[in-house]
C-alpha cells in the first residue's frame, strides 16, 4: 500500500460518514477522546489511561501531504514510510543524485536536506464545537444556505482559534455531520531528510508484491523537524523496541486513516460499484499507461515519472480490490439484509420519519452524482493547478473569510502558500505530458464540438496546445508566483501568462460545478446525520466515526492467517528476504541492494522483518507507529494485504491484515547495513 | 505496428466504406482489377501490365488470422512478419522451448513445426457480382429484410462458387455497398514454421520504439506451405533482392489492409472521436494493465501473456494516435469544409435527394450506436468463445445456409472448424484471468443488480465464478469440442459443461444485440452506398474503396522526411542498430540478441536495415511484400510511423510513412547470424 498516503490525498475532499453497524472484534478507528476502554479491558485486560493516550497522541505526527508518522527522539527525529517520504525524496533528487533510488544518510545535521514543501502536524487538543456549528444553521433552510452557514461558522471558529492559540485549527465533520470537533495542531514546516534506504529494499517486490503478504520491505525513512533553524526539542516521543513482537500480542496503531465509507447505504454502495469506481479505475489505468510510456523514453524520464507512476499503480490496485469486494453478490445480499432490518426498526417509529427519508435523499444524490461523473473544470499538471490556485485566490481574497471556499480561509493560508510557493523542481516534459493528456480527456468528456473545449484548444491539438502553454508560462518560477499572489486581482487581470488565462477561462465552469457538488455534499451530509441520529438512538453511541484523515487509534493482535489452505505466518525475517530474492532469481523488482549483499554476513537472519496484525487501518495510515501496551514503538504500518482492501466498506479480521515494518529490522539495518549507529543510538532518546 | 495484423482481426466484422475525396499523390489501396495505371504512367513512367499484376497478386498471401505475406520460393516458402507469425510462435512454444523468444531454424524439412491453426489464402480470381446481389434486394424493403436478402444471396453465391471450384469463396462488399465482388482463394492449412529470429531483434526497441522511426527491427519469419504432406509447388513467387532500395525509388506494396474509414461523414467521425475511440481505449488500457499484472506473477506467466499484451499495447498506441488526429480541430475544420462543399453540390440536384438524406441516416445510426456502446452478450477467454461458437453453431446448422449468421455459412465451414478444433495450448490461469476480468466488466456495464448479471454470477464474485467455470469445463479438450460439434443441438442440450450452459444463458441476449447491429450495419451500408453513388456521379469513379482485408496494391517512393526540424533518413543500417543499442546502454528492450554480438564482425555495417516509403498502408498490411518495378521483393512492411496512424481517416505523404524490413538485411542475417545459407539460397528459387 505504497500510498496509503495517497489514498488520503485523493479523498480528503470527500464527505465522510460514520459506521452503521456496532463495532465488532478488533474493528474501529477510534477517536482519542472516545476510546473503547471497556472493550479493551474485558477482551485484553488493558485499560488505556489518559496519560498513556495523551502521550501517544502527541508523539503521533501527520504528514499534511497525506500520511502518518511519529516522533522517535527528543531531538526531532520523525519516523515514517519511505513511500510517505517518496514525494520529498523525489523532489530533492536530481539526475546526478538520486536519493530515492540510492538512499541517503546525513552523517552530520548540517548534511540534512530541507524538504521543499512538507508540513507536519502534531495534534495537541480536540474540542467539541457541535452545538456552535449547529446553532448557525437555521432549520428549514435550503441545502445551499445551510452549506454557506456551516462553512461560515467553521471558518469563524478556526480563525478565532488560530488567533487565540497560534495553532493550526481545523473543524472536522464527524459521524457524517452529527458531530463537529475542533482540532488544534502544532505545525512544523522546516523538515529535513536524515536517512532513507534504497527504493529497492523499501519497495522490495515492487508493484507485484504491493498489497501482498508475506513481505520483506524496509519501507521507512527518517526526517527531523527544526524550529528556528535548530532541531526541535520534542517532549513526547516513542522509544523504539529492539525485541520485535510476540504472536498474539496486543498492539495499537496511532495514525490518520484517510477515508472509510462504512455508513454508506446500499444505494450509495451500488453507485460506487456500478459507476464511480469503474470511472475512477478507467482514469487510473489511463494515467498508469501514460506514465509507463513516458518512462520508456529514457532513464531520466523514468526517474521523473516514477513517483506518479507508483501512486497510480497503487491506487489502481487498491480500487481493483475494493471493486472486487463490491462486485461480490454475497456481500450485497448481507448488506441489504442488514439495512432492511434497520430500516424496519426506523420505519416502526413515526418520530424517525426524517431519518427514513434520508435513504431516499441519498439515492437522489447518487443519481445526480452519476450525471456529473467526468464533468470537471480542471486540467492536469502542476503548472495548471498553480495557475488555478492563483486565479481562485485572487477572487476569494476579496470576500469575507467566512464566505470563502474552504481552502482559501485564513486559518489555512500558511499551508496553502507553502504548497503554492514550493521550490520542488518542475519538469517541462512531465508537465506537458500530463497537461496534454488532461486536455485530451477534456475533449473526450465534453466532446470536440463543445464551445468551451474549442476556447481551450484555440484550434490546436491537445498536445500542441499543451506544449505551447508549458513553453510560454512563467509559473515554474517561484518569484513570478509570489508576484502574482501578492498582486491580487489586478495582477491576475494584467497577466499575459497563457496558463493564468487558461485558468481564468475555466474558472466560471469550475465554480459552477463546485457549487453543485458542495450542495450535493451538504444534502448528503444532512441525510447521513439523520441516519446517524437513528443509529445512535436505536443502537447506542458506542461506535467510531468513519475515517477523516485525523488522528485515530486502532488496535489488534499480531496474528497470521490461512489463505487457500496455506498458513501465513505472523512475521517474516531477514533470512526470508534473501530467500525471496533467490526464488525470483534476483530479477528486479526482487533484487536486494548491493549493500545488503555486502553486509549479509553481519545480519542476523532471524531478525523479524515485516509483521501483520488485525488492527483496522486504511489509506492515510501509512507510516503510523505501531506500539505495544508499554507505548514502545514495535513497528511502522506500511500496507494492508489484498484482503484488507474492502476495509473502505467493512472490517473483517478473518484474513484481512495490516502490514508493518518491524522495529527490530530498522535498528538492525541502520547498524549493520547503513553504518548509521549514531542515528540508531539517537532513536528513542 | 506489431499487429498491423491485429487491427484487421478486430475490425473485420465492421462495415466498410469508400473514399469521399479523389485520391491524391501516392494515396490509395487499389483493387488489383482496377489499378491507377494512368497516374502511375504519368507520374512515374511505369505501366503495370496485366501479367505483372497477376503474378504479384498470386505471389501475395493472406494470413487468415490477420496479416499479409508472400511466396518467396517454388518450394512453398512464405515470408511474413515475426509479429504476424507471433501467434503461432507462441502456440508452438513451451516453457522449455521458447521459440518466440529464442528464435527457431529447421535445418531439415522434417524439423519444420506444424502450426496448430493457420490458414493461408492465395487470391486467384475476382468476379463482379454486384448485379446479382442487388437483384436479390427488392426496393422499398426494410433494413432488416434487405439485410436478410443480401446475406442470403451472398451465401448462395459463395456456396455455388465453392462447389464449382473447390476454392474458398467470399463475397466482399466494396465502396460501402456500391459494389460486390466475389473473391476466390486457394487455401493452405498445412503451414509449418521454418525460421524465426529472436523476439529481441524482431521487436528491437519493444513497445517504446513501436510506431517510431528510425527503427532497426528484423520483424520477419518464414513458414512453408504443404500439400499432401509435401512442400507445395508454387508457380508464382517473388525473387528476393539483395541490393536494397534507392532513395526516391518507386515501390509497390501488395497486401491486405484491414480497414480504413475515409468515407466517414463528419458526424460519424465525431462519434468516433467523442465516444467510440475513448471507449475502445478504456478497454485496451484495462487489458494492458491486466496482462502486465499477470506477467508480474512469474517468468512463465509473462511468457503466456506476452502475445496478448503486445497486441493490446500495439492497439492502444495505434488508437491513441488515431484519436489524437481526430482531436485536432484543424483536421475537423478542413473536413467539415470539404463535406459542406460536397453537400452543396448534392443538394443542388433534386435527383440526389436520397443521397442527401443519407447523411442524416448516418447521424441517426451513430446516435444508436452510442447507446449500444458497452452492451454485449459475450465474455472473454478462449474457453468461453469456444462454448459460444458451439452453442450458436448447433442452432444455426438447423437453418438453411442462406439464413445463417455469416460465420456459419457452408462456404466458411472449413475455416471455422480449423479454428474451433485448434490444438493450441490453453492455460488455465490465463483463461481464468481473462474470464474473471470480462465478468467484472460485464457487471460494470450492466450493473450489479441486473438479473442477467446475477444469473451469470450465480451469487459468486467474478473471480470465484471464473475459477469455477474454468476448472469445471471440459472444452480445453479438442475431443470434447469435436463430440459437441458432431452431436448438434441434442449434444448441446444434454451438455452439463458449465461453460456451455453459460453460453446458452447468454445466447438470447447476444442474438438480440447482433440483430440490432446487423440492422444498423445495413442502414449504414445503404446510406454510404447512396453517398458513393453521388461521389461516382459528381467526382467520377477513378478512386479506390476503403480497405476490406482483401488484396490491394499501394505504391509510393522510398523517401525520408523532416520531423521537428530534424531530417529523418529513408533507411537505417546494421551499424545503426548497434549504435541504437549503445545509446540505450543495452537495457532491454534495446538489447540485441547474443548471436548478433557473436557475429558482429562478419556483418557489413552498411547493410540497409529498415526503410520508409510513402505507400498507403494500414493494419492488416503487416508482412506485405514491397516490390520494385521488376517485381523483385525489396522489403517487408511491418509498421507505420506515428504520423501514419491517422491513415484510418486520411492519407498524407508529408511525414506519414510505411516502415519495411529491407530484403538485404534478411539475407545478410540469414547467412551471417543464423547460419542459414541453405534457406537463404532457397529464397527466390
Amino acid at each position: 500500500m505504497r500510498g496509503l498516503n495517497r489514498a488520503a490525498s485523493v479523498f480528503v475532499l470527500l464527505p465522510v460518514w460514520l459506521v452503521v453497524a456496532a463495532a465488532s472484534a478488533d474493528e474501529g478507528m477510534w477517536l482519542f477522546n472516545d476510546l473503547p476502554g471497556e472493550y479493551l479491558k474485558s477482551n485484553y485486560g488493558f485499560e488505556p489511561t489518559e496519560p498513556w493516550a495523551d502521550h501517544l497522541m502527541r508523539a503521533s505526527v501527520r504528514f499534511n501531504s497525506g500520511g502518518s508518522a511519529s516522533f522517535v527522539s527528543s531531538t526531532g527525529l520523525v519516523l515514517t514510510n519511505h513511500h510517505v517520504g517518496a514525494d520529498t525524496l523525489q523532489k530533492v533528487s536530481t539526475p546526478e543524485k538520486d536519493y530515492y533510488r540510492n538512499g541517503f544518510y546525513a552523517q552530520q545535521p548540517a548534511d540534512e536536506i530541507p524538504a521543499p514543501d512538507l508540513e507536519l502536524n502534531q495534534l495537541v487538543a480536540v474540542e467539541d464545537v457541535t452545538e456552535r456549528v449547529n446553532a448557525a444553521v437555521k432549520p428549514e433552510t435550503s441545502a445551499a444556505e445551510a452549506f454557506a452557514a456551516r462553512r461560515g461558522v467553521m471558518a469563524e471558529i478556526e480563525k478565532e482559534s488560530l488567533e487565540k492559540t497560534g495553532l493550526r485549527s481545523d473543524v472536522v465533520t464527524l459521524y457524517g455531520g452529527a458531530r463537529y470537533h475542533l482540532y488544534r495542531y502544532k505545525k512544523y514546516t522546516d523538515v529535513r531528510l536524515v536517512w532513507a534506504p534504497e527504493s529497492a529494499i523499501a519497495f522490495f517486490g515492487g508493484d507485484a508484491d504491493n498489497f501482498e503478504y508475506p513481505r520483506y520491505c524496509l519501507d521507512v525513512c527518517i526526517f527531523r523537524v527544526y524550529e528556528d533553524d535548530k532541531p526541535a526539542r520534542i517532549e513526547h516521543f516513542l522509544p523504539v523496541s529492539a525485541r520485535g513482537v510476540a504472536d498474539g500480542e496486543l498492539v495499537f496503531v496511532s495514525g490518520n486513516p484517510g477515508r472509510t465509507q462504512r455508513i454508506l447505504t446500499t444505494a450509495a454502495l451500488k453507485f460506487h460499484r456500478d459507476h464511480r469506481m469503474p470511472y475512477v479505475l478507467d482514469f487510473l489505468r489511463r494515467r498508469e499507461v501514460l506514465w509507463q510510456q513516458f518512462g520508456l523514453e529514457g532513464g531520466e524520464q523514468e526517474r521523473r515519472a516514477r513517483d506518479d507512476l507508483h501512486g497510480v499503480q497503487n491506487s489502481r490496485k487498491a480500487y481493483t480490490g475494493m471493486l472486487q469486494a463490491l462486485q461480490n453478490p454475497a456481500f450485497f445480499a448481507r448488506r441489504q439484509a442488514e439495512e432492511d432490518a434497520f430500516l424496519a426498526q426506523v420505519a416502526a417509529d413515526p418520530a424517525w420519519k426524517d431519518s427514513l427519508d434520508a435513504w431516499q435523499r441519498i439515492q437522489e444524490v447518487c443519481a445526480r452524482r452519476r450525471e456529473l461523473l467526468g464533468q470537471t473544470g480542471g486540467l492536469g499538471g502542476r503548472l495548471f493547478r498553480t495557475a488555478r490556485t492563483l486565479v481562485l485566490m485572487a477572487a476569494e481574497d476579496q470576500k469575507p473569510n467566512a464566505q470563502r471556499l474552504r481552502e482559501f480561509r485564513e486559518s489555512a493560508r500558511d499551508s496553502l502558500l507553502q504548497r503554492l510557493f514550493s521550490t520542488a523542481p518542475l519538469y517541462d516534459d512531465l508537465e506537458q505530458t500530463e497537461l496534454a493528456d488532461s486536455l485530451a480527456l477534456f475533449v473526450e468528456r465534453r466532446g470536440g464540438d463543445s464551445p468551451l473545449v474549442n476556447a481551450v484548444l484555440q484550434g490546436k491539438s491537445p498536445s500542441t496546445r499543451a506544449a505551447e502553454l508549458v513553453r510560454q508560462s512563467k509559473l515554474a518560477d517561484v518569484v513570478e508566483r509570489k508576484r502574482l499572489a501578492a498582486g491580487g486581482q489586478q495582477a491576475i487581470d494584467d497577466s499575459s501568462d497563457p496558463m493564468i488565462q487558461l485558468a481564468r477561462l475555466l474558472e466560471p465552469e469550475e465554480r459552477r460545478l463546485r457549487a453543485i457538488h458542495d450542495e450535493l455534499d451538504e444534502t448528503e451530509r444532512q441525510a447521513y446525520a439523520r441516519i446517524a441520529d437513528a443509529i445512535f438512538a436505536i443502537r447506542g453511541t458506542d461506535t467510531y466515526p468513519d475515517a477523516t484523515f485525523t488522528l485515530r487509534l486502532a488496535f489488534g493482535q499480531v496474528k497470521g492467517y490461512v489463505e487457500n489452505g496455506r498458513k501465513i505466518p505472523p512475521w517474516t525475517t531477514v533470512g526470508g528476504a534473501f530467500a525471496h530474492e533467490e526464488r525470483h532469481a534476483g530479477e528486479p523488482p526482487w533484487k536486494l541492494p548491493p549493500r545488503w549483499h555486502e553486509h549479509r554476513r553481519r545480519l542476523d537472519p532471524k531478525t523479524p522483518f515485516d509483521f501483520v496484525c488485525t488492527a483496522d487501518i486504511i489509506g492515510g495510515n501509512s507510516g503510523s507507529p505501531v506500539v505495544n501496551r508499554d507505548g514502545a514503538l514495535v513497528g511502522v504500518i506500511f500496507d494492508g494485504n489484498i484482503q484488507s482492501l474492502a476495509a473502505d466498506f467493512f472490517y473483517s479480521d478473518e484474513v484481512a491484515r495490516a502490514v508493518s515494518v518491524d522495529s527490530a529490522v530498522i535498528l538492525e539495518a541502520l547498524r549493520k547495513v547503513y553504518g548509521a549507529d549514531k542515528l540508531a543510538d539517537e532513536l528513542g532518546h
